[in-house]
């Protein structure tokens, strides 16, 4: 068990992380004086609205493994959340999950137009790719092109945008629980086994260490995503009166419609012990990594 | 002047590189069976639907210019590929340009609907870095990192995604010939210069002739663009009857409403021949980029 004193630890290390990341993304977003200044607008709109920086603080911790100097990690870091931000600033469209709202504000198309938040999520995927692959980020260029790769890999078809491609026409099918996991690793576990590994990239982990990182990010990613499903049904029961299982009742399957809130919730425990036990070969230097599960598990919000 | 023999063997190797494409690239599009599989179908569908791979020849002849095996420039010119089909798709988009057909056949969101649309563009976007990040691409991970840096800052913010963000706000602005030299050098110029760079990226040319390469690229991408505003313009009079200069009227200025005809044709001649003195520093193997801007504008469609 983990005691209250590493949580009170854990929690202000993510809140030291999350300025950070904030004031490095204000630093590193483009600027221009031009007529397409509109559009940079937008990518720091989208960008600079808070969050927890979950996928940032993976990369910083796991970074910090092989000591790698928090200059490059958080450069990686802010890549990755362009990469997230895009995601959302998609998703929010009118023709995907039509949102108004994120985080209390207008979504970027409610604030800007549609076609500047296509724009914005576009040129913030690209201009990931940009940070990852300027010798700033690392002086080894074989670790920049890795860092790419794994990037692009766990983004695309086969990773995010894929598992978007899935959840859009999730109510047209029957999902098992298997189709529901392979869903959620894509769609949600893809960015974080990136963050993850991307430490593993940086620091010339060996082949054992990136296995480790690697079964860690997908015990993580699964717990996470179990836990999101759960306050989606709690929240609701208390925000708006309505009976659990309403994602089911809307013809789409998640880890509580299928597993039910008691096994679901046993579940996320079990993966979040699991994920800690993979990070075995590694030293005290795995501290926050070791917390982290717990802390997602336990998370209210 | 150019001999018409010439220009016969520049359209046979335009042909030839046009079908060489269509056959790479639908080898090296991904493919899936899992639920995801309608998103690989549309971005097949956008790619594969013919057009006349300009800007594949431009990597294929630069890359030709140092002996570059066809095999590497052959897949930077897939992922070049992928991310102009990307900006159609989306640009494309009822939030966009709301085009219903392109080359004859449906866009991608009238074949598929808007969201697979979104997400097809963004996967294509992200496919072409990993496809040159990978290290089938280039052994050397200097090169890989160099392409993906070039394509990444000719297609984000400060190049393609910004070049469309001005074009779309242009009905609101004045612009002088300036501006729009500006905008066309961002959204139709920055991808022509990254497949005349790709290919110098990829023979490491020297400091002199990458800049060689450079300015052949300005100038090109600047002719092309005046003769797509001709081509609009004459092609306009001729189907709908309509006045010279219905985009000047409609609020939108072009090097045709700022020059008027005459002007601009010179204009883009003179580009053309100034493009291929650029390339005096270069042997035979210069062949074709020496016959291609003659070709560009005198071409009808």
């Amino acid at each position: 068990m983990t005691a209250a004193t590493d949580i009170a630890l854990l929690s202000e290390e993510m809140g030291k992380v999350s300025k950070a990341i904030d004031g490095a993304l204000g630093r590193i977003l483009p600027t221009s004086e031009g007529h397409e200044a509109q559009l940079f607008e937008a990518m720091r709109y989208a960008s600079l609205a808070g969050g927890k920086r979950l996928r940032p603080f993976l990369v910083l911790a796991s970074a910090s493994l092989f000591d790698v100097p928090t200059e490059r990690s958080t450069r990686v870091a802010c890549a990755l959340e362009c990469v997230h931000t895009y995601s959302l600033v998609h998703d929010d469209l009118p023709c995907m999950d039509d949102d108004d709202l994120r985080r209390g504000m207008p979504t970027t198309h409610k604030k800007f137009d549609e076609a500047t938040a296509v724009l914005a999520g576009d040129a913030l995927l690209t201009y990931a790719f940009e940070i990852l692959s300027d010798p700033e980020t690392h002086h080894d260029p074989l670790v920049r092109a890795e860092l790419v790769h794994a990037l692009a890999k766990e983004s695309g078809g086969h990773g995010m945008a894929g598992g978007q491609m899935i959840d859009l026409l999730a109510a047209d099918h029957e999902m098992d629980i298997g189709e529901v996991t392979r869903l959620q690793q894509m769609k949600t576990g893809a960015l974080i086994r990136f963050a993850v590994e991307a430490g593993g990239i940086m620091g010339r982990a060996t082949r054992d260490q990136f296995h480790a990182l690697q079964n860690y990010a997908h015990d993580l990613g699964l717990a996470f995503q179990i836990v999101d499903d759960l306050l989606d049904v709690e929240g609701s029961e208390e925000e708006m009166g309505k009976a659990v299982g309403k994602d089911a009742d809307g013809g789409k399957a998640t880890f509580v419609s299928l597993l039910g809130i008691e096994r679901a919730r046993t579940q996320a425990d079990m993966l979040a012990s699991q994920a800690v036990v993979h990070l075995d070969i590694f030293d005290d230097r795995a501290e926050l990594l070791r917390l982290l599960p717990h802390f997602v598990v336990n998370r209210r919000h």
